[in-house]
């Protein structure tokens, strides 16, 4: 049954402004030419203030909390101040010369969401529910500044590491100088954790940043998990030797080395399901012409649907690189640099996605279930709540570009079926 | 017959002299603790002060020619100023973290030589010899500085190229500051060439920078032929995508096919005789942890003994790169960056080193005969006057390194040899 009652037209508009607003957000750059919006830089200021002046507009109180995420909160129909709040939401922040839609479009899609439940929709702000409806737009998933992703997520999600203080930007500014400056006091970052009693769930909306909607020519997908990932940085280690004088059976070449490893990561997760692995940075040391490489150092990015599957692999790959390295009388060591676990979306929160696809479907239809290979806020936010997702198709899959692209269209479908879906949920309790 | 008449405690004191300077020069460095000593460099002056002295000291006029080469002269026995002169050398310029021998072995042997083949050796200075001895010190044969290797000899073969003038060093000092900063003129760099009817030939004793004489069991070689070389620098193109959401079948990693064509120049080179090829740098661009690699940036180094079969060999790379290019939907170009034919000993110069080692074998034998995979200050010399080497063992082949090594009775059997040759030279004329 859909609870959803207005009529297209509206969401329509929703859709409109959600890709005018993108245009807009697109606009407020580090970089002219491009989009470039990182952590704690005067861009993420005035993305906030943005955020805040569209937050008041569908009559939300608006707040930026102490770790720079910006928040609007409407009160449930019974008015209840401190009642217990659905977050929808997602980034405002980029990669370096990013798309204008990955993180945005979810953040202005539940600012949408937000307008279209309101009741009485031109009077004092209430959402229609049984609890409250907050839109967050989280200040960092990317990482793109201080190379370590979700600090936004995780200041609220209380998992804020003080080691990170110590993080520097590219100028070498650290993390906590950039929150001074920013205006945000590091000693209250722990203020802008929130307590699972204080939420009801966590639900995003975002592009897929994949091809598999676009290739079965659908709109809208459940997500079921966020990738299991883990990222290692890897050294291989051989003598460095004159080119010249130095014949084939003397030579220890790292670099050969680190070419087998590299596609051995990539006929290994080839071979596997829902597992994906990276070589992403590649580099020969010392880096000279006429240098036998002694040295070779890459980056290895692995990700799948479930953690012991991911593990399985990297294993496979373990033993590969032994044999290599041995044939080559080559040594190597793997750094692990990150780990994190795959995090489950809700299996409430994926059936109301689910109720909310299918009121777009009015011939019915059995909507995509995708896990994603991508990272998510969710990933922090699950530590407090449960998380729920919805994706959106991304034509050919293309992302972090931009050519990023998602069709007014699907947006439409997107807001009905998110609003959709926070109905199902509130009919739930 | 054996011409050289002098015992063997006067060579192995000559030898100690030779390894003691070896120490004294390394100590001659722009880093502490390693050895760099880069052309237009403090050090070079330095070491170019000490070289004039050590010149001196044997009698000869010692003179720094317009290109900074340190040029020590003894007039033949007749007495003739102007005769045409046997050039022996090496050069004093260094890699960076370099050894003690390379080059600067060479230069002191020939410093040696001269002191054996002066007479009378205590009275006024001149070669027992129908022609001139000239000892020199290359300035630059490595192209640390510069990126541009022999420049030294490239001034004195009278092939230096204008062009040169407004290449950089790592901070962005032209060659032509640094010439004006090292006290030269650059508008007279002209005046360090040579005309071939001054020259008799060039004679160099240098380390082997490769293994074949210490599996041998052998001191000495004779030196055939000076690589020919090839350096390319190539480019292959992907696109850049999501490491998360890009499936396999949707990737064009640039890295994967860089790993393919490294592996495959090894395989190529490996299966031909005399033909050695090298990938010391490779990159991969963005360079992110997350993003498939859509571009990547390889050197290639060719190098045989023989011109046309590189060329072959280089034809057999390229198809091979088309091959794996085309079947991951890459690009890729090649940019040739150097290009050296080889250089051929001159018959006769081969003789006479071949009787100068014969000497040092009183059982007699038949000398190793090694072409050169690397490149040696008589490829720029070549093109004015005859060329021959001799090689030293150099245990385990290992150079452009800390450990590099040669033995202090290699060294006076080189002395020996070097001085045999000159004899046998003078003998045929």
């Amino acid at each position: 049954m859909v609870l959803l009652a207005v009529d297209r037209a509206r969401i329509a508009a929703a859709a409109r402004r959600v890709m005018a607003r993108c245009d807009e957000l697109a606009r407020v750059s580090a970089t002219s030419g491009g989009i470039e919006r990182v952590y704690l830089s005067p861009e993420h200021a005035r993305v906030n203030r943005l955020a805040a002046e569209w937050m008041r507009e569908v009559g939300m109180t608006a707040r930026q909390d102490a770790a720079g995420n910006q928040l609007g909160r409407m009160t449930p129909a019974s008015g209840e101040v401190d009642a217990p709040a659905l977050l929808l939401g997602s980034h405002l922040d980029t990669v370096p010369d990013a798309g204008r839609f990955d993180g945005i479009v979810g953040v202005l899609m539940a600012l949408e969401v937000a307008r279209l439940l309101r009741v009485p929709d031109d009077g004092p702000a209430r959402a229609g529910l049984p609890f409250a409806l907050e839109v967050i737009a989280f200040s960092d998933e990317e990482g793109t500044r201080f190379g370590k992703a979700l600090l936004g997520s995780s200041a609220v999600g209380g998992t804020w590491n003080d080691d990170w203080w110590t993080l520097t930007d590219a100028e070498g500014t650290s993390l906590r100088e950039a929150f001074l400056e920013f205006g945000l006091d590091p000693a209250r970052v722990g203020e802008a954790a929130r307590r699972p009693d204080e939420l009801v769930g966590y639900l995003e909306a975002h592009i897929e940043q994949g091809p598999q909607l676009d290739r079965r020519g659908e709109s809208l997908a459940v997500v079921s998990s966020i990738a299991s990932a883990r990222r290692f940085q890897v050294v291989v280690e051989g003598e460095a030797r004159h080119a010249g004088g130095t014949p084939y059976d003397m030579r220890r070449d790292a670099l050969l080395g680190a070419s087998e490893a590299t596609l051995a990561v990539e006929r290994i997760c080839r071979a596997e399901h829902h597992i994906i692995g990276t070589v992403g940075q590649l580099e020969a040391f010392p880096g000279a012409v006429n240098v036998v490489p002694g040295e070779a150092r890459l980056s290895l990015d692995l990700r799948g649907e479930f953690d012991g599957e991911r593990d399985r692999v990297w294993l496979s790959i373990e033993r590969e690189l032994d044999a290599i390295m041995g044939r080559r009388g080559l040594r190597w060591r793997a750094h692990e640099v990150h780990s994190a676990p795959a995090v489950f979306c809700a299996p409430l929160l994926q059936d109301v996605v689910r109720e909310g696809i299918l009121s777009t479907l009015p011939g019915g239809g059995d909507p995509a279930v995708l896990f994603s290979p991508a990272g998510h806020d969710g990933m922090a936010i699950g530590a407090i709540t449960d998380v729920g997702m919805l994706f959106l198709r991304n034509p050919d899959g293309i992302s972090h570009h931009p050519d990023e692209a998602v069709s007014a269209g699907d947006v439409a479908r997107g807001i009905q079926a998110l609003a959709e879906a926070v109905l199902q949920l509130a009919a739930d309790r």
